[in-house]
């Protein structure tokens, strides 16, 4: 991926470690904008359409004030029960239609490589926002600048990495596309924590271990205790055969303060994609950590305003013009 | 509340009457921008979150309007279903993630004390639109600037008001909270006209009455004939018992020309927190009074997206601003 | 209709030949800013009220983009059950309400007459996106404009024309408010291709016959080979008495590569209101065909922006400025 003016977003097998760097440093530029230290207008009069025929609230409005906090409109969807696809409209023809409404698109779908059908037949960018069981790249960018920014403020950079991926790795999308681009970087070492029924699938294995990368696969927590990464995952127990099967791992990959304590270095940064059930039964990421300076959780998700900001400014171009169309934040921004 | 910068929007409780004074002094000073005199950009670039977790068509369209008039982007969600809050995650996580989206948030939901929980992970300022049967100060707020812009017209203040607060005034959380703000004030007379099993909560009777006021509760529309404002609320027959309980209180509090004529003086002034229900059934207020220079009911909703102003100015603290970025309006507005 | 300023938009029928000129015209200068060569911000601050009682995509997207193409914001509703309309509120009292909220107001809702019952209470023009099965005007103008634009390309102009129109020629609104349009003009041939039991309404074809235009009934497609049109539209199965009563027309009204090469000549452009079902079992205008230089049916809904541009530049009264409030375009638009 030597430009990315006027192209897609579909997958993270597109980014080699040179376009990751370049979505890094183009988000890093981000910030001052995102913390409403100033202001710019590089997109004013330019429209995202936000096409969530899967619903998710957060990954939605993350892109929509990506757009907004540079300048530009919004066009939004919302659902897919009524919409012309039910009615057996082709994903080319919603493309068609759609595209000649917006400057880019991004796009969340339930399905399997429906945002990259959608692509083919769009006349602008297309950013996959999640299709099924597939792709969510902009989750993996994320989290993996999270990882970048953590490891900076340490005066390390992501090569030389020790990460614990935690739970259930078999149907977690987003740990499967976080190892792929990890394994992108140098010298990683990887601890996959996981029931063997929810182990990691052999193909994202291989690619860690084709890379070079060191790679221990584990049913137990306890030999993660130097990982300067803790990557947390839910275990879907509705997708064991019996509640008896899944019964045996519940709380086994819970996480609290006295667990990490027990577990974990005192520098180990604490993650997860959330949402997050925060209930009593869920034996998930405890809220007793939620003031630790390690729970990197909310961190990920501003991240994730700086990252999709990068992703709009370079598909459309503007990614050198932005801090030429400055202009001055006026309202209160304390905790910005 | 000396200041409100930064400051959630929670309850009517916040205010004492300096600060609802301010609050109209702002709503005031914003209807040139509403009427579409001028404009104005202050708040370009800034960013509403408008989480309407229960859905409301005229408070989420008020709110968004009134933050698009300061010039700012407004994001939007609707409904519970498909949230992370319906799959577990706590409304602190909500909150945290959210905030990180916005400058300022307007959020209903359907639960008592949701807001203010919300409020609590919350870094941006949030404004209460409205949590179950608790609080909807904005309602209150704009009920209370009603009356007082209605009285200015004669050449009156809120002081020295005489109000009839007609039918189910047990559930209706907007006569609450409007009785408990008139109460600031001086020398209110509260006429409380409802059947007794729909008759005001003590708690709100004690407010009035330990702030000094004239209270008559009475069963009977006819001892109202000098009220300055009827405030009329809809009998809700499906809280009752029986059908055959409801129906000895049906048409008993409607509103029309006959009865306004036979029972108010010419100058009352008529009031409803909207929406009614319009169908001939219905037996509340009327249609035939449409035209009646004293119905104010839609006045109200005028007045509601300059309240919401207000409240948006005070709390990103731009009240001051708002006059320093104006622009002319170029297309036509003769009915605004 | 000599001034379109402040004027509702409710029907076809307000239409005589200089107003559809009219839009046309100021709908050709939309252009540039639709295609990205510069933008306007003639409409800043002004905010378009997108009711969408009934949902509909691209209507209410294709609205949206084309009032933030003139600078504007747009608050969106979507949906009728959670609306005070379903708890009884009337149209009249939703309109005055939810006009206190916006500038402009483009509404659909499922019942026939119900946005002329809006309109009625609205204090800012409204503009019909469809009611029910009774009118879709802005269909009818971006049909026609495309027939213009078609046509011109051919150095022609509406006058002149032949028509097919095929189909469900009963049931289709659209096809009803395009013929009554075209009327408008001089010698016009109608080819009206349905089965008996589809045929277009008297109404419509009094409509036609009236004007002076050629009007041939038929069921065969086989008439139609000196068509410079062909409208095309989906057989509605599910209105006929029985299974068995569809399928004898199922695939009679068919167009694919093959069926348009031994029917029609070489010049015929192919339109469609779309959505089209493109299901293999539809046999209603298939993909084959999506290449072919003579398929008009995406430069439709492209021109329907650029219609709906030239509808709220003159109701708003703004038609004239739109030039003198430009600003140039910073971001990739290639394919735009």
């Amino acid at each position: 991926m030597n430009s990315f003016a006027g192209q897609h977003i579909l997958s993270v097998n597109q980014f080699d470690r040179e376009a990751v760097e370049k979505v890094f440093s183009v988000a890093d530029q981000m910030l001052p904008y995102a913390s409403r230290k100033k202001r710019t207008t590089v997109l004013e009069g330019a429209i995202l359409g936000n096409l969530f025929f899967e619903p998710s609230t957060r990954t939605r409005v993350s892109f929509g004030t990506a757009f907004n906090l540079l300048g530009g409109h919004v066009r939004e969807t919302t659902g897919i029960s009524n919409s012309a696809l039910a009615k057996g409209e082709s994903l080319y023809d919603t493309a068609r239609v759609l595209s000649g409404y917006s400057d880019v698109i991004a796009m969340r779908h339930p399905d399997t490589g429906s945002v990259a059908e959608f692509a083919a037949g769009s006349r602008v960018p297309v950013i996959n926002g999640g299709d099924g069981a597939n792709e969510h790249p902009t989750q993996a960018l994320l989290d993996l600048y999270t990882i970048a920014k953590e490891r900076a403020s340490l005066g390390l950079t992501i090569d030389d990495l020790h990460i614990a991926m935690i739970g259930d790795l078999r149907f977690g999308r987003t740990v499967h596309s976080l190892a792929t681009m990890l394994s992108l970087f140098n010298n990683v070492k990887f601890t996959l924590i996981s029931p063997k029924d929810l182990s990691m699938p052999s193909k994202v294995c291989d690619t860690i271990s084709n890379a070079g990368h060191e790679l221990i696969i584990t049913e137990k927590i306890e030999g993660s205790v130097e990982a300067d990464i803790c990557y947390q995952t839910r275990i879907q127990e509705e997708r064991f055969a019996s509640q008896e099967l899944a019964n045996q791992f519940r709380g086994k990959f819970r996480l609290n303060q006295q667990i990490y304590t027990k577990h974990f270095k005192s520098q180990t940064v604490i993650m997860h994609p959330l949402p997050r059930d925060s209930r009593a039964e869920a034996n998930e990421l405890d809220n007793d950590l939620n003031m630790h300076p390690n729970l990197a959780i909310f961190r990920q998700t501003d991240n994730g305003v700086l990252v999709r900001m990068a992703l709009f400014a370079l598909t459309l171009d503007v990614a050198e013009k932005v801090q030429h169309y400055i202009k001055p934040v006026y309202w209160y921004t304390k905790n910005k």
